[in-house]
């Protein structure tokens, strides 16, 4: 199926689509050039429309076409879709998208299939290789689809800024402190009662989640391989009261030394394969770095850039305790970025890699 | 003048009474067995009553007593009194505290003198015999009263915890990234615009005070000196919805190795001089550590300990990348031990170390 | 069995006692002078130690005996106790309640029974003499206990400060709009994502509750039976970022004209039985008046007066569009005096007219 | 000076440019077809360009055009423009904005002149008419310019809604509760410190302006003069955690019986004069009217309509104790159709009707 010349959208199925990050594959592809929205999947709304199934959290209201929209059961038997977006609850989501993958592309925001060897995590920016171990996936899993995921929510900023920090300097620590918002915990997710006036220092399985993403993401791809990079990841995760928007301070030790206003830089002028391509979701500055001393925060910058939410907001970039260090903040949008956008933004890539059809 | 055995208490003056830190040692005070206070100071309010004076914003009243006493101007020719707090801003502070000691007790919650190599910060579980500075700050300074300071809030809790660790394990290098309330920044200090939804990741100054603080705090007492502790602090502070309590995520790099668990007990059976000494406002335990996977929180855990507000509380404590490190979570209530409690405690040590007469 | 004169204390079981309001009665009967409790009962957690079971969300730990209490099934067969506290979801409520009021006397704070003819909803200060109902209760139902209710915890800061009112002036209308804590929503509750920098201005069946109760608890008793009382009550009832107090703004229409300051004193000087008794869990003043411009509000006066919590507060008294109305805002702790503090007031007064022995 | 086919736009200025409404003005000029910001005005910032003087506060960035203007004094002898908005602090106000309007027209959404008897409150929807006691202004007062006022954040919302209804139902009495946002107070406004986990009930002159000005807004024009509308409003006014968009709670009484559907298409129905003209400003629905339980909510629907945070959002419409009243909530957006949206608008419609050229 092509696009554009006049031929029709890819036809594109949402599983898990009334959660939260369901909810943004709806706005987010409300206009997208490229797919049309025309599965929704749930496993409690099935046989309802989406806009009587959906508990709808956004400030703005979810589409037209889209609320008429009957949810359907999560059958691989039945469905069939050019691709098949999954963000389905964890516990879920092993069985459901492995036999979807056995006909179909699936591109996955759930933690279910991250760590399998044979599986990449995208971040489309930093590693559109990973994405040829499709090729040894099929071949070994004798699937015809595929699974593709994307990171946990918290791992996407700090990954995407510290990418072109590794090329440049060879990362060899990180000391990462997050401050989270409470739509990273889904819905009802945090109760307002734990989370009014306070902070909550722990966040389930969070922290080894961004230690070993991190790790893989910035691998290398060599001989149908994953190679882990070699950094060192430590993490401490915190949930604050903040609707959206992941906020983190980063310390980073390198082995070649580092200048502080060359690392600005290079940080500013990273760009990737999607930037190359002119992905739709692609936003022209991947890392946003600004100079205001008490940037980024959360509220004002989370919708920053060319495709809002799409961009990685760097500040107070400064040296640390050596020349072999760096400190600096970054914010990502979790539901976007970290999320539903990074997932678009993959199929995106794969679609335009060849790997969609 | 003598307490206990009949004997009248010690008359205490407030200087910046009417600020945040000022409105806690009403409270502590009120009852307080050694202290009573008879004069408050206060530029802007001078000649109002203070229950009149001050915009008092605690979720208590202020005592009776307080409410009636008239402000005076700050004018070290004709005040008297046994003891002088000061919480006076900054800029004021540096004149005034110094004209005060050349007659007077001082005990400062301000950063004016902080750094001076003759003036202490005293935190007194960990270092009372800082104090002993006294000696030469008279001698050479010529004053017949002093200045002892105590640490900014953020610092506070940080040292706390460092201490048993630094003498266990000699600590080498210390990550800190802060999310502190809003009272530390005073009032009507954070404006509800920026923080309601919001982190703001810089905090003026802050990153400065908490490395060099520490490693004064910490320091060795020899030749009436303070040799600065050797350990290098980088921190990162940030700015949370939080009305009180400030919260550090801490990764620590030790010389020794370190075994978590008895870590754990080092903290938990940690004792100073104020314990010893059984001072009114001494905590019977210094620091609380918690086991459960998701405390210290800040509006939970900030009044906890056997004199509220005084303990510092450690949880999450847990290995870092390698041996020689550990990683954890401490919460301190900063206009308490932060500020106004610690100051309080400080005297009270002063007191019975024969400084204070 | 008798207090007092080192006679033991009388046995209280408290059911539902994990969720919210139930952690409350843990703390506001530790050391009540005349119950104990003995008996924890809950559905889910039955066979659990409480301290184990309960996810407690309170700034202070449950008491130590507590926490070891095994927390029972609720089974009206097998449990026996001087006197029954329900804070059962109330769906469970209407079953449970009814098999243990055969034998027992249950104070609860559920709908369940509240508008039975036959059932009181009592708020001490206000309707003693409702008590009385429990006689033709126990007549008609046979049954040797009885159920006695407290109000919906939006209805009680209203009622308190209506009663003397109604006396002096006759209350016609009432036009009430509530701004309510996320914890009178239970445990989890009010979702973070819905709440944070926002208002939800719907609470479900919380206005008609509050009508009703109202006209009921404000009502005469005559000839064993309750007459509501005539005023119209319509409320407004919206949830806001607040973690304890309900604030209430309230227009009232009177048959009398009202004088302000006159009105002041009346709220002010309002006493009843439970003062008269002087009951331990009765506030000095039930009703404390400020005169402040912006007072009351939660944070800073819901702990307010003698009895934490108990006393209801009332500012911002002003006359309304003529002579017959009055205008005010008024606070109450939605968990304390709206629910458990209520409850435990309640089985004081019972106990002291002889309902329980 | 003419707009479309080819020419220029208007010159514009903005007083009080630095300040919160003022940042708006910014961000809604941008890209408007008539026109054009060239003179920035504010007393501090003078001689700074306004990107170095102001203290932004938004969540988007200033247009890169408007940083680069030089703040000038606010002098009526220097400056010249086609049109001022003012958005200055009242004190300042009433001499400044008189003196520019001896020259040119000055919309303001400053308190100063709102209550003089030959000056009009606008809002284009609702008194398109009371533009032409600028006539009479000019004439009484021997201006060339004139000035027009917008009304307090809070009269907006109420006075939308109320309008229809009282053509349709003559209401008599209203009774409204707010619940407004932090930024109605402007920056720094409310401390952080008073507004997290707590309602501030109070808000200074708040329920006066709002009772007087709705009366003015809803009066008749006849015989070149404003008969005020004789219903009575009373009001209370609370300050919520919420960073904008302003929710109330009404209750009116009406001549005339109400039917709740009817009440609903008359409100959904309403248009007025900038509707018909099409002015760029103008939302589609003035008033947009929800069904479902829960609605308004700040954060979800201020930015509602055509024309984001312009319409006023209106729900919970339901009937009241008698067939004479009516029940609902309304939302409005305070610094857009409360401030700089609705003075627009306003000045759209003046420049329509030849009052501005």
């Amino acid at each position: 199926m092509g696009i554009g010349g006049g031929l029709s959208k890819l036809n594109v199925a949402v599983m898990g689509a009334t959660g939260m990050v369901g909810q943004q594959y709806m706005r987010l592809l409300e206009k997208h050039p490229w797919f049309e929205i025309s599965i929704l999947m749930g496993k409690r709304s099935a046989g309802k429309k989406f806009g009587e199934a959906v508990e709808w959290i956004g400030s703005y209201d979810p589409p037209t076409r889209v609320k008429e929209i009957v949810v359907s059961e999560i059958d691989p038997e039945r469905q069939a879709a050019d691709l098949f977006f999954s963000c389905l609850p964890s516990e879920v989501a092993r069985e459901v998208e492995g036999k979807f993958a056995l006909k179909f592309p699936v591109v996955s925001d759930t933690s279910a299939y991250r760590m399998e060897t044979d599986v990449p995590i995208i971040i489309p920016e930093l590693n559109a290789e990973h994405a040829k171990i499709i090729d040894r996936q099929r071949r070994e899993r004798g699937w015809k689809g595929f699974i593709v995921t994307g990171p946990n929510c918290t791992t996407t900023g700090l990954a995407v800024a510290l990418k072109p920090l590794d090329d440049a300097y060879n990362v060899r620590k990180v000391f990462v402190t997050t401050m989270q918002a409470v739509s990273g915990a889904g819905y009802p997710g945090v109760p307002s009662l734990l989370i009014i006036d306070n902070v909550i220092p722990y966040i389930k399985d969070e922290e080894e989640k961004v230690a070993r993403e991190t790790k893989k993401i910035l691998g290398k791809f060599q001989d149908e391989k994953i190679l882990e990079n070699d950094m060192m990841v430590a993490a401490s995760c915190n949930r604050v009261p903040v609707i959206d928007g992941h906020l983190e301070c980063v310390y980073v030790e390198t082995e070649k030394k580092v200048d502080v206003e060359e690392a600005k830089n290079i940080l500013r002028e990273f760009r990737g394969l999607p930037q190359e391509l002119k992905l739709p979701s692609a936003p022209e500055k991947p890392i946003i770095v600004r100079e205001e001393s008490d940037r980024p925060q959360p509220r004002r910058d989370r919708d920053s850039g060319s495709v809002p939410g799409m961009s990685v907001v760097v500040g107070r970039v400064r040296r640390g305790l050596d020349e072999n260090s760096l400190q600096f903040t970054v914010l990502s949008h979790n539901t976007i970025r970290g999320a539903a956008g990074n997932a678009i933004l993959t199929a995106e890539l794969l679609y335009k890699l060849g790997y969609i059809e």
